[in-house]
């Protein structure tokens, strides 16, 4: 399996029913291919975590690079792991109202922008969002 | 920039001017992408690396994913980059002629079935294909 993370510019404002829209069609692909993830959306950024099967998780991160909806996707982790961190979400989501960490979110893009990327801190933050999940749906 | 390092298993015997028109198309592709690395053939078996600019380089692997001439395409190594080993090689050639090591590649290919990959070695691999390529082209 492989996990990665990304980073993009959502292209325009985004409203909540197509935020819905979004991740309805993610989750229906996701789950034909065992694909689990979350996506985040806020402060006109999008960072997604898609793990599952090497190819089926490459080949849909190739589609998204196309959706018109977002603009530079930025890769900032990738790396085989043999246990998925989203475990039963085809794809967990985080917007605007939940209580996301910007300061963190910003070091993080910081940290991508150096030579040396430290692995640690992504899936640090990345299980933290599955928190903020959990805590959403008790 | 980005790396990826891949196995595949050739789907037929390959004669050397298929072998050829591969690595023709594959130049040409990546001359226009800014994508450069390595193809080795050898043993039923194909290497290779492709570096270069994130998108078009992962966009060029879910292409090469679906050619008919391998099968079983598994990355051993992914990582982010920010500089060459290919630098100048569109596309590098070793075939079975060439002085390979065939001890250490399948030491590598144990080694990406552990949990734990050591990214070290695969780098290490990938320097003394580099050395092969310069040694026969002088």
């Amino acid at each position: 399996m492989i996990r990665i993370l990304y980073f993009s510019r959502s292209t325009n404002a985004l409203y909540d029913d197509q935020l819905e829209d979004i991740l309805e069609s993610s989750r229906r692909n996701n789950s034909a291919l065992g694909i689990t993830g979350i996506l985040v959306h806020a402060n006109g950024m999008f960072m997604q975590v898609l793990e599952g099967p090497e190819q089926p998780t490459l080949r849909t991160y190739v589609k998204i690079l196309d959706d018109q909806r977002h603009s530079d996707c930025q890769i900032a982790y990738i790396a085989h792991t043999d246990k998925r961190i989203f475990e039963g979400w085809s794809m967990g989501a985080i917007a605007r109202n939940d209580p996301l960490d910007f300061e963190k979110i910003i070091a993080l893009q910081k940290q991508h922008r150096k030579a040396v990327v430290e692995p640690k801190i992504f899936i640090q933050t990345i299980r933290e969002w599955l928190t903020i999940l959990k805590d959403k749906h008790g």
